[in-house]
């Protein structure tokens, strides 16, 4: 007796399962766990994933309404982007010739570059605009096999703009194949008119521009969580005005995120512990104490390797720290205008092995389960499980380690999202 | 009175021109010349360039059969690749992986991986799995803009395997739309038969395969410049074997390329500009001496700064000390299945502005006009000079700057070789 279902793919040299330990993300030595099947197949219906098994055995036993022949390919789960500031307009392609000829931040701000100059962008931008240049960004984010992706706030950095960034965000996620998790970051830089005073900028955060997120949010129905996140950094915020901007979200229902320990570590990473955040992001100076700290801790340690790399810098997360550690190590692009236009989870998996040296096996499940787990989808995407979305990628080569031992390329043949194509070579 | 021509390229927002300097490669302070024409337009017959101009005044003086709409899209030269392996079969997948996880090269070597792997694999492969391996890299290589590369021999290591190697080059030259330019290096490494008895395989090289070798070349007609090289590296051949073996490529026709001071020095910077040779490529040890002795050469210097990267390593070429002497600096991917599979010219050129510290502006004219001089071919092609061969590329985006300031992508749109749309999103 054969089951019907909407979908088999089948023939596949690998299917990687990715599958949760313990129902959580990947943590310590489980990392890397990838339950693969040899001689694959993945039986989907309604969207969701319905079985996955040998090829042989799953032929019998599904009556599918569509086949797809993954030709002897590898099928990995699609990519989760946990960590992204995709909403914005123009670019700063002299800013970045300029870094390169030598200038500092200093001279790039005092010319007009630097965050400002999105920010100016982005204020002077239509909604239209702002969706259109992003839709763009998120076709080839999802032509590289990103299947779902956080996409931040925060080069509005008044009211009005912070409002029309989550606009853009939620206009994208009716109408794209992606899925889109929206993260309110008012905090992500203080703006001019609040140069020298940013505890009074924090109280307009506080008071005004969270209140009237939360009630735009509610005006969206939505459906997946929404984040509050805030660049706890010297010269950013520092720790208790990181503290009132996210107990702000808190208490209007949002989870909380935090840019922690990028360049100096004032003690972001704990803060994220205390407050149990979803995830803390860069960690890239991140004292031992806090490393231990995130080890035992439910936050996932999100690593974005593209933004030392777009800087030119040699110093990278501690990633077999955190891992020894038993933290749950995630992987995202941190794709932003200014340190790191970078679409590609695969190249941020290349840049892992190399310079974090996790494993091809870590870095896919960094890269798709943790990074589920990061944006607190744990349990509907990730992974190759029975009953989370059919979001799946057939790889132009048959062994997934290819994702980081080649660069600079896009071995994504395939990509499926909730059970459907939606792009293909 | 209007000039018919084949194809009217308009609409540029940039043509970028890359025009030689003084007859030649750009040098010193003169890297980075673009010539870009804005609102621009490229007139092509016959497969060659006649001009490059104003859209506006072209568009009145040239009555086209064909016209290609840039659509406010920049226009650069194709991309030369002056230094690949491109001629393998199989994968070293697992190696990287091993050397990921802390085996040192010796024990990847006892493990039956490293460079040996993939000379049995070819030894024990058809030309015809080896072209259609290397077709699929090819495609993708010209599928990233790169319309000339030079692909080597030296995963064969003895006379018959070499010669099947130069086979399979022959053949996708014959058929594939790309300038393929063929390089033997018959001492890529000593082959596991020779070991300990490096003297005696050059030997070999010199008074079997040489000679064999430009047999062989002599009946393929073949228009385009052959070269030799070697690899000049301790562990490897010394400088007194890397002499030889240049000097007997030398002997039968062939131009004389180098694999210098990658890892250490050893003097093969100097004897490449003692030997003329065409290039010296690698370059990250060399001293200060040899970057003067560039500086002044005809020799061209070609950087491959995604091998350090594939090995995880922070040392590249000192391209700010080459390029202040003077010399002509290229760029190359060195693609290859042990330390670098890199089939993305716009890649290392991201990596080379960042590691190296040359701007977007230099990182083009060096993997384009500079790079065809270090293949012999600087006459010919890589800069939208008249008469040159029409190969060019219309960019996803308006400013040739994003080449180098994203990364991780692939923002070519249409790929033109001699005139023909080769390639297109």
């Amino acid at each position: 007796m054969t089951q019907r279902v909407d979908l088999l793919i089948t023939n596949a040299s690998q299917v990687c399962v990715v599958p949760s330990v313990n129902g959580g993300p990947q943590r310590g030595k489980a990392l890397g766990t990838l339950g693969i099947v040899t001689d694959g197949a993945v039986a989907v219906d309604g969207g969701q994933i319905v079985e996955v098994g040998a090829a042989a055995d799953l032929r019998l036993r599904y009556d599918a309404a569509r086949t797809i022949n993954a030709d002897g390919r590898a099928v990995v789960p699609g990519f989760v982007d946990p960590h992204t500031h995709l909403a914005w307009v123009g670019d700063r392609a002299a800013e970045f010739e300029q870094r390169i000829g030598g200038a500092t931040y200093m001279e790039i701000m005092a010319a007009g570059g630097g965050i400002n100059s999105t920010v100016r962008a982005v204020r002077a931008a239509s909604v239209e605009q702002l969706v259109d240049e992003t839709r763009a960004r998120l076709n080839r984010v999802l032509r590289n096999g990103t299947t779902t992706v956080e996409i931040k706030t925060g080069y509005g950095l008044d009211t009005v703009s912070e409002l029309k960034l989550l606009d853009a965000i939620f206009r994208l996620a009716a109408e794209h194949p992606a899925t889109i998790v929206p993260t309110f970051m008012g905090a992500h830089a203080v703006p001019p008119e609040y140069d020298g005073r940013t505890d009074a900028f924090v109280d307009l955060i506080v008071h005004e521009m969270t209140p009237a997120v939360a009630e735009r949010l509610r005006s969206y129905s939505q459906e997946t969580p929404v984040f509050v996140d805030v660049f706890c950094e010297p010269g950013a915020f520092d720790l208790a005005q990181s503290r009132r901007v996210l107990e702000a979200g808190l208490t209007h229902g949002m989870r909380a995120k935090i840019h922690a320990d990028e360049f100096a570590s004032i003690g972001g990473a704990r803060l994220a512990v205390e407050l149990s955040a979803v995830s803390a992001d860069h960690l890239v100076t991140t004292p031992d104490a806090d490393i231990v700290a995130l080890g035992q801790a439910d936050t996932v340690a999100v690593a974005l390797p593209a933004t030392p790399f777009g800087l030119g810098h040699t110093h990278y997360t501690p990633a077999r720290a955190l891992i020894g550690a038993g933290a749950a190590l995630a992987l995202a692009t941190d794709c932003n205008p200014g340190t790191a236009w970078c679409e590609s989870m695969p190249f941020v998996m290349a840049l892992a092995c190399r310079y974090l040296r996790i494993t091809p096996a870590e870095a896919l499940a960094a890269a798709t389960l943790n990074a589920a787990y990061a944006v607190g989808l744990g349990d509907q995407v990730g992974s190759l499980e029975p009953g989370k979305q059919a979001d799946l990628l057939i790889l132009d080569v048959d062994d997934y380690r290819h994702l980081a031992y080649r660069f600079g390329g896009n071995l994504v043949q395939t990509v499926i999202k909730g059970g459907q194509v939606v792009a293909s070579v």
